[in-house]
């Protein structure tokens, strides 16, 4: 089969590669229909994942049908069309049970980091029954890619870590998609303001669109004072930190009102300075998580009855044989504008 | 009146000073009966604390008699038997009806901060409806005094910021008073592991007689590979940080679980580290909090049930014409084994 391998930093190649094979009991093999290229696929061409090691087929997203599954395998048939979780759960042990699949100590973010992954004509699904969503019918199978990671991350992550509530004030900080899916699944709690903040024009007048009741130019001027400005001096209730870096974490401490969560989404590669010198006294919380996915059949819920347009995110389509042109799509997003990009297999 | 009188840093005087008068409909004045001596005293002495000015009388602890009450005051007379709480509240604002009491638009920490305090004969209580409370009958009005400020800070800050459950592992870095006092509350929720960590071995006996079940010394070793033995590597549900410098906040963010709480109790006088490049992913939550008393009345009930022995961080008794023997005593813990002082006015 044709796979996108990991060849070490900065190297990667469409390869000819052997099929998966069933290797455990609760494992499924799952002939891919639709993937997509995360940030986090781009970090691991950097270098920056040292689990994910050269000679991976990457990707951790995707949906498919099932082609077989091993004898402990009871959910799911060979036939059935499924969404693939970017979170491996055995659903058994002690972080599972009390809903962290991210901790899973068999799983977690296993996918195209520590085993093979979606960007391929098929994949091993290891503890497939609890690893695997089954699609539901007469919806669009390129919206629901959304819902592997980015739908969930951005909603567990942000939203729900962030407490957003009826009437609150929001500030997204980052408005690459993972700040967008925070931004669309926000506005399931009806906040009053919400306030995105990003260095890209193109990508502040998506969030526009999405649903931003203000965005700020970080590039243009003082980002702090424009949110105290137009928060009237409070701050806000919630600051999504949807980046990753130094810089947009102390912008969420900055604008964080007493009493309200900073809740970190972002991938982070070096310590950050926490200033509780004047945050001691401010009643604030601060979060963090990788996302566990336990939100996945919520979200498809609210795909389902069109309170989530989770299509919006994609802008570009290739196939897999041009994988390598949706790389280079996708990693030069500042130019062609590109949120998520599909990939039919 | 005789009043404790800050100076200015360094400095302190015992001083005659004229009893305190109504300002407002909403005032109570209250004669002292008993007050004690708070860390943060000491480092309002220091001249950590910008807010307090020379002149003031310090002390926002204490429980006394109602002597004369303002127009507006409705739910205490003269003669009645009052808790002083160490937080002024309005019970009016935004943040009074959010239970912020501690961020009162009008209030907050005001009491020998920006107005004066206990620490002295009289004292005036802004907003003293909702600042003061009514000393149940038949208890000890000196174990009482405990419940002004350090009980419900341990209490707030750290046991329900901390989120303390049934069965989880906590970890108190700090065996002050105000870690003690959080060492005692947590107990009200049955944690399994309840470990403390401090440099002075004194404070440790007396957290291992107050219900710590284990302790460790930070003078005599590595504390997180003490705390990750303990817990067979696996660190602690909740880490509550009551010292207030950068090496016990990092200690907390090296021994918290994934899905852990670091609840920060300690005043910061400068930035800490907070390693995000390790701590984004492990779904773990940082909680800060100025005392809002809104568990006064609920630890006064604990009182009085028995379930809490308040009196036990009581070491030393003065009078208030030998505050500044008090002062002594309590500001060289080390050597005078002192937790908390009580001073009689």
């Amino acid at each position: 089969m044709k796979a996108l391998v990991y060849e070490g930093p900065g190297r990667k190649a469409l390869e000819e590669r052997p099929k998966p094979e069933i290797r455990s009991a609760t494992d499924a093999i799952v002939k891919i229909v639709k993937t997509t290229i995360c940030g986090t696929d781009l970090h691991i061409l950097k270098g920056d994942v040292p689990t994910c090691t050269p000679g991976r087929i990457l990707g951790h997203e995707g949906t498919g049908v099932v082609v077989e599954v091993g004898a402990g395998v009871t959910t799911f048939q060979k036939g059935d069309r499924v969404l693939i979780s970017c979170i491996t759960a055995c659903g058994r042990c002690e972080y599972c049970r009390r809903g962290m699949y991210s901790h899973c100590t068999t799983g977690g973010w296993i996918l195209g980091n520590v085993i093979d992954g979606t960007q391929a004509e098929y994949v091993r699904i290891p503890h497939a029954d609890t690893s695997l969503y089954r699609l539901p019918e007469n919806l669009d199978e390129e919206a629901l890619v959304m819902l592997s990671d980015i739908l969930p991350t951005g909603f567990e992550c942000g939203v729900l870590n962030g407490k957003v509530a009826p009437g609150s004030s929001i500030a997204i900080v980052g408005a690459g998609p993972i700040g967008l899916a925070a931004l669309l699944t926000a506005q399931f709690y009806s906040p009053a303001d919400i306030i995105v903040i990003d260095l890209d024009r193109n990508r502040l007048d998506v969030a526009k669109r999405f649903g931003a009741t203000a965005t700020v130019n970080a590039s243009e001027g003082d980002a702090v004072a424009a949110v105290m400005k137009i928060t009237e001096n409070r701050g806000v209730d919630t600051a999504i930190e949807a980046v990753g870096v130094p810089a947009s974490f102390i912008t969420c401490e900055d604008i964080i009102a007493p009493g309200g969560t900073i809740a970190n989404i972002g991938v982070h590669g070096v310590k950050v300075d926490l200033h509780l010198e004047r945050l001691w006294s401010q009643n604030i919380s601060i979060t963090t998580r990788l996302v566990d996915t336990v939100t996945t059949p919520m979200l498809l819920k609210t795909v389902a009855s069109g309170k989530l347009d989770a299509k919006k995110l994609i802008t570009h389509h290739f196939t897999l044989d041009h994988i390598l042109d949706a790389y280079e799509t996708f990693g030069k997003a500042a130019s062609t504008q590109a949120l998520k990009v599909i990939i039919a297999a």
